[in-house]
């Protein structure tokens, strides 16, 4: 415990001046300069343009890549898990055993997976900017803003036929089109058995020394074939070497390290300690469900990985803010950027920045849990109520012009929705019941507080919590997909007339969730504006050599292969095999501790001096799980999964001093792969000239 | 989970009319009267007193019972395990693999176990009530009340010898002295491996069917000899049949059954929701570390169950208090009982006593969480800062009068505290550091609410709360027996001069401490003024026909044991060791439903259609753990050790449609102690004439 909760007193402040490997990049403004200067290393354009095309979005919340010119990506264990599951069945449980398939006509079509790639980025600062007048108020700056954005969507799909998002930059200074191709036909290839992907569980989880091979493999088809990739990634036979220079080319999700000291504060008393109660509260109704049986367990392992690790990282961020040492170093960063004068040359009083996202701090500190429960849809944890929302809010939201949209409802997001929302993959409805009735208690709890509205005795009309849940769960026909296409083709009428409960249940909500939706997004919209100014000064002081936040899009980090120091023990920048049987003696093989029969039966077939997982400096975050590791030659050296315990604060501020990242070694993928799985197409495949 | 959170509505409006076998009765006013003409069954006093003074308080939260006149007793495993993790070492666990003493010099000594057996019980309504005038103020009454009890108090002890203490009753109106024999010399005889005790873990806790060996042996020494116990229950070797009458003789905790609406409102929408997060918190903390290795697990193993417990207890009743039909039943029988006049004989406006204590509930709601976390101790959940509490505290209190003392320091009560405080049981640093590390987060998360003091930052002076915790835990010397006696002895100066952190930090936090502990009181005087009131009106109408709410006293129950139906599933009165081991089986003895080594290899030797477990519609709640099951004649029948689920409300509201509490048979006890154990000494002693 000594070492869990080491303190981080000490070492930010030397870390602030000494910027060292810090950076999730842009890809178009990589510092070539600082690459060069430091590692003299040429990021060249053809270099640069094979990372963006050979990079996955894996659209459930990770990262891959292409390792064969036949659509062949590889991720995370812990990213493909969801669909490893939704492919499994109560007789034959891949999760749990694993699968390969030995030919392309064994590979398994996965039911709501969407892969995208970027292929182009365009700056369209200047067209958003240009539609948002001074004297707007937020409501029609929003308004505006959302218009224009609408159209440049519209506009860049219909000419391209490519996926079209638009990246909101710096908190609001910078606005990049992204086009995607995009690919919904993912097929399952390989993944090994969930506990050595996930070897010593909850408890090695953002730790190092590490053990996984937390990887899998799936395809890519284009019209029912393998679709051609001819940008991907070389395997290196060899891997990283102590000290060697390599890349993360990946979707970090979210950072805050350009947020306010207020907005943090806000973070740190409100917003974090909302979350790890939500969480802690699923993670107790998961666990105690799992318990119950076999079955059970296989279901809510679906729920629980995401929601513990979830729980974890968000300690170690919420930790990281209650150390006084970090929150004076944010508030000594921002003193120092703020202009002494009163007024700067184009007239705005930059100076009130702050002090207006203080200001609307007020207000989410008095709603945000609201929003998060009745909107964002704590309190109703069901995929059948995330259904019926979805048709309810669709039938409303479709007669509308895509510039007045919900941005998720345009008509360039519908295929991507549409393809979860017919999405045939299995439901429980005993599951269900158990995660709506307990998502409605948590409602209770933080009604009894007083802040949350009276939404709740008015669903419940009466009745208790699990007559409400037993009656919409059961009652409920969404778990057909017919009855979901249904209800979509009927549009608004079918909805009106709709005497299903759990439709009824969406439509009775709707009206808060989405008055909580604009009021939260209006809020959003006045700190945005503060932003935007707040990133102008920072432009004048450093140009763009501090990369923008964590925005779930593509970004390329670099760093070193190194070990580090921890209470006096050196960890080297390695694990062996060898050294994963010896953890797995110490803790007697207790779970999750224990290993697949065929790790334990198999140890006698691998070399146990393969390197199995190593470390490196670079600059991740969730969302990169699943990044492919490069070298200088721009080869497949590994792949990332993980940062350590140290690493969690990096939301806040980047750090080397312990902080690392976690990746599997290409060699350890290549030796396993053909010394226990047998898997010789797959190797032969990843290694054809 | 459909069953899990099935709904209450309906029954309990039936209950109401019909009381059916509710009352956890006083032992000096028993429902002889209803007895005779429900059960044909004359309760006479010679069965009363020997029931008196052959059960057991296990004052560290159970009950149990004299077995033999040689002073050997029973309780749960649940409630020696306290005790049977503290005799564990690192080498010898106890808990895990169960331990038999052969022979009176095997026992094990206790470190801090101190047992009550009740001799008497006084009425001294009249002289507490008449020490405080109506012209009090709160504060006033409450000293004056305060000053008479410990009066009595000293008096009984030094006239008596006997632990002396006084029973609040009907929440005051009532007051009665109870005397005890006190055993501190206590030692360890037999328990079976936790696993069979536990079986089927918290997945099962609560439930039924149930397989659980519940049951653990100690023996009661005086003088460093074997105590001699006259008044003792004989141990059926038939046991309990379908239908049978039976008793239960135990200290249940707490109920609220008599308090007012606003009370119970407060209950649900903050006192409850605040401890299910601070125990749903701790759990998780505990797991987490028990998940780290085997001596962790040991460590853990401590806590995990009375929080796991505790919350699973706690959620019931939540839920309970959610259903609208039972909060609606609660309103109905208070407007039930308001007198419609104004004025009543004796002057006193009652119909205002509900509404003062409405009033007092909004001081409870704004301050009960800090009032938990500061004075109760929530945020320095560590044995080494209770310790240093109760050193810092004894030292100011040691120098006042009696009367003026916080109760638990009253020269009456200082051999009891001794016990403790001098306990030899060991202490591990790392354990202890991981606990308070985990409070104080915990309580950064309620001030992050900003409703909690801001003694957080106080106490960190600018440094990290690991840091703060690493530096007090390490540099303690309060693991050693010796330094805590040195402490004590050197009284107010020595405190005062102490430079031991954990010592600087209780010293640090006893005035806020204190503070919130004496408004609690004084609010909670107003409340327990109030309260009596109602109980007058109680008493008007019904008389004494309705027992008091638990109060961790002695008292007596009884019903009938019978089986209950669940949809449609009609679930008899016993459970047999052959279903046990169906149970197992079908749950691939996946932990927690994996057997003990001993009850695999012996399933052929035992008699596999002994009943193991039964249920019984008799009145318990938390506290009556360990109780002894009585027939007609005053034999042990059985050890009850749970209630079902259906049986959570019962805080509230007695049921006995489908609510049971669940007992260990007196056959399994015997079968297995002979069979399996090998514990023929045991036995005989058991059935020696």
């Amino acid at each position: 415990m000594n070492r869990l909760f080491h303190t981080m007193i000490g070492f930010f402040v030397l870390t602030t001046a000494a910027r060292a490997d810090e950076g999730m990049w842009l890809l178009n403004n990589l510092p070539k300069e600082l690459l060069k200067k430091k590692y003299d290393f040429d990021l060249t354009d053809a270099w640069r343009d094979r990372a963006m095309k050979a990079s996955i979005r894996f659209n459930n919340g990770g990262s891959g890549s292409f390792v064969s010119p036949n659509g062949l990506a590889i991720t995370n264990h812990h990213i493909g898990s969801d669909l490893i599951q939704k492919l499994s069945t109560k007789e034959k449980d891949l999760h749990k055993h694993g699968f390969l398939a030995r030919t392309i006509e064994d590979e398994l079509k996965c039911p709501d997976l969407e892969l995208n790639v970027l292929q182009e980025i365009i700056d369209v600062t200047k067209d958003v900017q240009d539609a948002v007048k001074p004297s707007m108020k937020p409501a029609e700056a929003l308004a505006a803003r959302k218009a224009i954005m609408a159209k440049i969507i519209k506009n860049s799909l219909a000419k391209t036929g490519l996926r079209s998002d638009i990246v909101t930059l710096y908190h609001g200074a910078q606005y990049h089109l992204y086009r995607y191709k995009k690919y919904t036909d993912v097929r399952l290839v390989m993944a090994p058995e969930y506990q050595i992907a996930f070897f010593g569980g909850d408890s090695d989880n953002f730790e190092y020394p590490r053990y996984n091979l937390d990887i899998c493999f799936f395809r890519v088809y284009e019209n029912g074939r393998p679709a051609s990739t001819p940008n991907y990634f070389k395997v290196s036979p060899i891997g990283p070497k102590d000290g060697d220079l390599v890349f993360v080319s990946g979707h970090p999700g979210t950072t805050n390290r350009l947020e306010t000291y207020a907005h943090l504060t806000h973070r740190r008393d409100a917003t974090l300690p909302y979350m790890l109660q939500m969480l802690r509260y699923r993670e107790a109704l998961l666990s105690q469900y799992a318990e119950k049986g076999k079955e059970q367990r296989r279901w809510a392992q679906r729920d629980l990985f995401p929601v513990a690790n979830a729980r974890k990282a968000l300690t170690g961020q919420y930790h990281g803010l209650l150390d006084p040492a970090i929150m004076a170093q944010k508030k000594q960063a921002e003193e120092m950027l703020k202009p002494k004068g009163a007024k700067l040359p184009d007239s705005i009083i930059f100076s009130d920045s702050w002090e207006r996202i203080s200001r609307a701090q007020t207000w989410f500190a008095d709603h945000e849990a609201d929003y998060f429960l009745i909107e964002r849809g704590d309190a109703f944890d069901s995929r059948l109520f995330r259904i019926a929302r979805t048709l309810v809010r669709l039938a409303d939201e479709i007669a509308k012009d895509d510039a007045k949209r919900l941005p998720e409802y345009r008509s360039s997001a519908l295929e991507s929705l549409k393809l979860q929302l017919f999405s045939p993959a299995p439901i429980s409805k005993e599951y269900e019941q158990m995660k709506l009735t307990g998502s409605l208690y948590f409602l209770a709890e933080y009604q009894g507080r007083g802040n949350a509205s009276l939404l709740l005795p008015r669903i419940l009309e009466g009745k208790s919590i699990p007559d409400l849940a037993g009656r919409v769960i059961q009652g409920t026909k969404l778990d057909d997909v017919a009855e979901r296409k249904r209800l979509y083709d009927g549009g608004k009428n079918a909805i009106a007339i709709s005497k299903d409960p759990m439709i009824a249940l969406a439509r009775m909500v709707d009206s808060d969730a989405r008055s909580l939706r604009s009021d939260y997004d209006e809020q959003d919209e006045t700190r945005t504006q503060a932003y935007a100014e707040i990133a102008k000064i920072r432009f004048k002081k450093f140009g763009t050599t501090i990369a923008p936040d964590a925005t779930f899009t593509l970004r390329l980090a670099f760093g070193t292969v190194q070990g580090y120091e921890v209470d006096g023990v050196k960890l080297g920048h390695a694990t062996t095999f060898d050294q994963m049987y010896a953890r797995a003696k110490e803790q007697e093989h207790h779970h999750p501790f224990d290993l697949p029969k065929r790790w334990v039966d198999g140890k006698g077939k691998l070399d146990l001096t393969t390197p199995f997982n190593f470390v490196s400096t670079a600059d991740t975050i969730g969302g990169n799980s699943g990044s492919p590791v490069l070298n200088r030659a721009g080869e497949f050296v590994g792949i990332n999964f993980d940062r350590n315990r140290h690493g969690l604060v990096r939301n806040f501020v980047y750090t080397d001093h312990q902080a690392r990242h976690v990746s599997v070694h290409s060699k350890a993928i290549i030796e396993s792969l053909q010394k226990l799985y047998g898997a010789d197409e797959l190797v032969n495949e990843l290694f054809a000239k």
